[in-house]
């Protein structure tokens, strides 16, 4: 059973997902043409957060993990679109290779892969799973708790192309989000796909550079419906040299936390919310938990204590953070019983296939709900995102607001795109 | 509930089924590469029989009606292949035209059409329905079962376009299969897309066209998978000058009858199969029910009724018949409860995006079920076609099953784009 979802159902977040309803052939079209002219991320997972006021992304994820999560009904989605996202990169493949994060002892990371696998062997390629783990050295057989197994395999590296023993794929997918650097193994390879670009990896990519393009694409489409783009629009501000573990960036992190602040402040004014702003502080690549601080109060940072300091000076990889982004806070103000819930959307090519509810019964609503070691309740969209009904209520139908957050995960997935063609560093230039 | 459905379990099927599954990714790699050959028809509905020893489509259906009777789960599906459809075809398109048969105190066909509207709305795109009833002389409200209502309106032709009043369509979609003829109002329109295009409809093709690809894409697969094509293939021939009223062509039916049982009879033995032998008699152009003759004996058909010469002497469409295709008759071996069932399968674009056995209590193993005036129950695929279960015992799985019949569909559909690649009057011809 479905627990009950009380989804933000009053305020300016109705008003939206009715302007969105209404406007769908239109915004449907204008996806249309953007995708003419950009490619979207082969596949994507973005985090929504629904304050009731504003709905905003927080975070785009263009190596997805949890796609066991997703219902069973949403895989044949998956499916057509990983079908179509083949056709058109590489209609003449066969086999595909993925590479999956190391930690493959985390029996709920290993479900994830075994769905990746499922989907593609459905799609029509044969899956094979190769390791960035040295530890590797032979095909190696990892139990699932289903019962099933999936078998890992040292990657083959030629001088210009990547694969198995006895296995040459067309294309190579990554579910890993190289947060500890590029493998000398993935470099030089022009002769294969290597999806996502290694551009597009943690140890390259910057929540700014996304955010930066997501601005861009949340003013345009603004633009189409006519509405204010801080709705669906998180502000932020970025310090280049930061140290956490000995105070240097203090004053940079002091005086944008502040300033970005104020300019919430003003924006609750303008809409007359009530609600207290906050700032998220974290580093400007990486993914996961770590590092992430909320701040109501710029002077909070000048007294952070040495176990936030360094809890902030490292990222997931075990990077030391230098880069960091300071993001306006969005409320979450949607729960499951009585714990607080962020929605995640998952695309695949230009295609929302499902989504989940990240449920974390301990956390508040001005909270980072993805928090590493922590449990959360995965809850499966029940209904398809493909099936708003027009003339419903706004807040009243639950398809309508997954549609809702499908458009706002499409923007991001468009921001991606963005992002990644502007930082592309074989991107050829015309003067 | 659903009714147990007993499917063929035993047989020669069963080797095709694992053959199939085994091949997944060849085949699915195999129908990308044609794809790019190819265009595949906007929409399709192929009918299978399924014998136990045999698995063949018997008619396809360019124009498919019954949208409605797919299960609720199978809309997004579909919503994410006129998505993908429409990207390909006019991806700046706003306004969709749906001209939709005459016949629109039929509530049945209202539903399909209700659930059309859906799909494409869903889309993306501002659908409106237009009539190429002349009777309708104004916007015209019909209302549907469900209390809903649809509303049609007269087509407003202009030199070069086809639309409405104040609506210009990009693309105009036929969801009439135009027996009764082409209309002057769909000539010569070469700014819109108008799909399918009219050498589509009945008025100019013909079964037998249909076919004859059909068999050159059954060889193609067959070889493929290294079987014989007969198991997937219904041999055919054709009778160009045939009046049943006045007996012409009566020679070369027989001939061709007993010719055509006498093949299927040398089939049957080589593959030890103890069941009498048929050809079905039709009508080449035509859709529907009307005038199907099921022939045990070649001289039957000297010896027809006033009666069945009448019904065979003209199409639903009211045309006379003169071409007739004489087809091998395919036993369907499935059955719901006691009554006979045939699987029908719905695609759009290149996807199967679900489909439902017709099941009539009244007719027996070797009758045809799309029979006029009577009624049939249709029964959705539970389960997706896109979700094969690799290992699973041939047989015992029905998403393997509907991969199966999902393959055999899109064989057909295939065969409908070399059909109508060969059939196009405005083919470029490079010599």
């Amino acid at each position: 059973m479905v627990p009950h979802l009380v989804t933000a159902l009053t305020g300016p977040i109705n008003e939206l997902e009715q302007r969105i309803l209404e406007s769908t052939p239109v915004i449907e079209r204008w996806f249309r043409l953007e995708w003419m002219e950009h490619t979207p991320p082969f596949y994507s997972s973005v985090d929504v957060r629904n304050a009731g006021f504003k709905l905003a992304p927080v975070d785009t994820n263009l190596y997805p993990g949890g796609w066991n999560h997703l219902t069973p009904e949403m895989i044949p989605l998956a499916v057509q679109a990983a079908m179509a996202a083949i056709e058109k990169i590489c209609p003449e493949a066969k086999n595909l290779l993925l590479i999956p994060e190391k930690h493959t002892r985390n029996s709920f990371y290993l479900q994830n892969v075994q769905r990746l696998v499922q989907i593609f062997t459905l799609a029509g390629l044969n899956v094979r799973l190769g390791s960035l783990d040295e530890a590797i050295t032979e095909p190696t057989r990892l139990e699932l708790a289903d019962g099933g197994a999936l078998t890992i395999e040292p990657l083959v590296r030629s001088k210009r192309r990547l694969g198995l023993k006895d296995f040459d794929p067309c294309t190579i997918l990554l579910n890993n989000d190289l947060s500890a650097g590029i493998p000398k193994v993935l470099e030089n390879l022009h002769e294969q796909y290597l999806l996502p670009p290694l551009h597009a990896g943690w140890a390259v990519r910057r929540k700014t550079n996304h955010f930066q393009a997501y601005e861009e694409v949340a003013k345009k489409f603004a633009k189409l419906l006519g509405m204010d783009p801080w709705l669906i629009n998180p502000m932020f501000a970025r310090c280049g040299e930061v140290d956490f573990s000995d105070g240097t960036g203090s004053e940079c992190l002091m005086s944008n936390a502040e300033a970005l602040l104020g300019k919430i402040r003003r924006k609750y004014k303008e809409y007359g919310i009530n609600e207290k702003p906050f700032v998220v502080v974290k580093a400007d690549n990486g993914t996961g938990g770590m590092g992430i601080l909320t701040v109501r109060d710029a002077r909070e940072i000048d007294n952070l204590s040495a176990k936030t300091k360094a809890h902030m000076a490292v990222t997931q990889g075990g990077q030391a953070v230098h880069e960091v982004i300071i993001q306006e806070g969005v409320l979450t103000n949607e729960r499951i019983n009585s714990a607080v819930a962020e929605p995640v959307v998952y695309m695949m090519d230009r295609y929302v296939v499902g989504g989940f509810y990240r449920v974390h019964a301990d956390r508040g609503v001005d909270e980072n709900l993805n928090a590493p070691g922590s449990s959360y309740v995965p809850l499966a969209f029940e209904q398809s995102a493909q099936l708003p009904q027009p003339g419903v209520k706004p807040g009243a139908s639950v398809p309508n607001r997954f549609y809702m957050y499908g458009v706002i995960g499409r923007l991001a997935m468009l921001a991606a795109s963005y992002e990644l063609e502007a930082t592309d560093p074989d991107a050829e230039v015309y003067e």
